[in-house]
């Protein structure tokens, strides 16, 4: 660690031609404020499924080592030859990493928006935020409320304003309620809390009992359990009573897209009155937005025509509806930072316990319930 | 065969609930027009892959056997039990078959609409064409050209307007070209003819040098062979060359959906100027209007997140483009019949000789280049 904030450390990701990933950090200057930027010390960054992919990309992670000093870990892994084809547009470029973190800005430029940060707190998006500095736009800041902690704004961006996307599509493309998958993630639980609020019905898919309990917990109505036995029946009584026929996946891999079209299907033609060979008129619609399972998706196609698979993200997603809108969305996020929009995390670490085998071995399974937190600045 | 207009031979479908496919001709009185209806002789009927679906369901056709008579041939097969669920909607139904087709105006109700149209050759769609004789309205009626004969105005509506609402749907979401698969079909075939007169470009992908043979002599300037080892290369360099960013596929089940997107990123990364680890922000679109595999779909997700697959149906389309916009694609098949949108036949059956075990083992293979077309009037 750096005693002053003229250098400081920031994580990096990189791709080798020969398919080697590595991991390690790099002590770097801090890039000097122009006139409408500000230095802020990060303190927080949570550890997205949506880093992941630029962290350890489609490494396996299973023939993962260490080397390099405790206060300067390495850590290598193999990328299989299948995969090198999705990675080909990085290759061989040392790359930072960390969508989204909070900190407090202790350096400005000279204009009155950046000098009106000055020891404020601020949460950020925009990539390398695991790294001990950021020097970032004043107007890429959002200035937390008195009395909010880094950690606390460490994830006002991605999952916010995804479950706030998710029921924004679902409105706009003329739906009625909402299916969601991995529903007791962060991000789950979180899209609960927004229906619960605005009367959206909403499915949660779960894939064990522990996370259906921890839905109803946090007074979620309809949650189904993939695991369990009568899944597809459970499922498709549930979209009888919802209504539902646009869904959030973040699976992506095997069948369950598929299922979920298969079983709006169902329910939409249990109220139907003439049969027809194409299926219903009624458009069913999965976004995939995440890859939780890496196989590939899997369609039987016994849901009629009338359907759509894609993929989701919330950027373009932020710049289909426009600033104005976006605009709105962030501004609910501050209001409900500390009820609808709050985040918890399973472990809080340093940059160098990021990079150690045990933690890596965690947090790169994406497994529902475990949630990392770096503080860049927290000592190794 | 009836002596008289009175009654006439109807094929019919029934899946029974016992999961037995019987397929059957029956003896129906023809129903008397009303004021605004005629009674048409239907002498030309295809057989397209849209009316295999209700014809033999998701029947396995290794399993099929003739009973019955000459005259009145009963075929049977089997429905396998995983097929049950997407066909309970029309269990223990008889079902007419038989989308489209076109024959000579025999009797006609009372008013002047009606009345205009006796002894004239007309097209028609509205499902139950396998049959010698269809009651229809007369606004129903596509009244042929003078010198048109019921085989040539056979088949009017399904693939013309599929193909014409192919390069609609391109132009109306944004796209500059086109990819087609199982191309050397009798819609593809029509599909290059409207492409090169409308100067789209279209990148045709089939699935043996025959097929490319027969698409390299009407034209087609982009055919790639998925059979080929170096198909993702081909096909990714004639992405390239035209820019085609949605796809038409008639194969529907394994890999290939997938692999189209896939050749779409590739090409679009290849002018691609920083690396992005969600991929390139060009929506990459594949519609999925057959099922000629039915297999699963597979896809392996390697195009980044900007893409769709959905199913692509023509009257939910002409809906859409509503009744002004269809009547000009209607106005045009019309005009370019004997060119453009010629279909050619391998085979004339008759009602009796559709039900024959040789015949269905070659229509309902749906191998290109096999095109039946019906003659209910012919003798058996």
């Amino acid at each position: 660690m750096s005693a002053d904030s003229k250098t400081g450390l920031q994580l990096r990701s990189l791709i080798k031609k020969s398919g080697e990933l590595e991991i390690s950090l790099l002590d770097i200057p801090t890039p000097e404020p122009s006139a409408d930027e500000v230095v802020v010390r990060v303190e927080a960054s949570p550890i997205n499924p949506s880093d992941l992919g630029l962290l350890i990309g489609a490494a396996d992670m299973t023939t993962a080592k260490a080397s390099g000093t405790k206060d300067a870990p390495v850590i290598t892994a193999k990328v299989p030859e299948a995969a090198m084809r999705a990675v080909a547009g990085r290759l061989d470029e040392s790359m930072p990493v960390g969508n989204e973190g909070a900190g407090v800005v202790i350096k400005t430029g000279t204009s009155e928006a950046a000098k009106a940060l000055m020891g404020k707190t601020v949460a950020m998006i925009g990539g390398a935020m695991y790294a001990q500095y950021r020097t970032i736009g004043a107007g890429d800041c959002l200035v937390l409320p008195e009395g909010t902690t880094p950690a606390e704004g460490a994830s006002c961006f991605v999952n916010p304003l995804t479950s706030l996307g998710m029921v924004e599509t679902m409105r706009r493309e003329g739906h009625k309620a909402l299916v969601h998958t991995a529903a007791a993630s962060n991000l789950g639980q979180m899209l609960n809390k927004i229906c619960l609020k605005d009367g959206v019905a909403l499915v949660n898919i779960v894939r064990s009992p522990q996370q259906s309990e921890i839905l109803r917990k946090i007074g979620a109505k309809y949650v189904v359990d993939s695991t369990s036995p009568t899944f597809m029946d459970n499922l498709t009584n549930a979209l009888v009573e919802t209504g539902a026929t646009i869904a959030f996946d973040a699976i992506g891999g095997g069948k369950l897209a598929g299922q979920i079209l298969a079983c709006m299907e169902a329910a939409i033609n249990k109220s139907a009155k003439v049969y027809s060979r194409y299926g219903s008129s009624v458009h069913k619609q999965v976004y995939i937005y995440g890859g939780l399972d890496l196989r590939p998706t899997e369609l039987n196609r016994t849901f009629g025509m009338a359907w759509g698979v894609g993929g989701w993200l919330l950027f373009p997603f932020l710049q289909k509806i426009g600033m104005a809108d976006a605009f709105k969305l962030r501004q609910r996020v501050v209001a409900e930072l500390k009820t609808t929009f709050a985040s918890h995390y399973t472990q809080v670490v340093s940059l160098q316990e990021a990079l150690q085998l045990s933690h890596i071995a965690v947090y790169a399974k994406r497994a529902t319930g475990e949630k990392y937190l770096i503080n860049p600045n927290k000592g190794g």
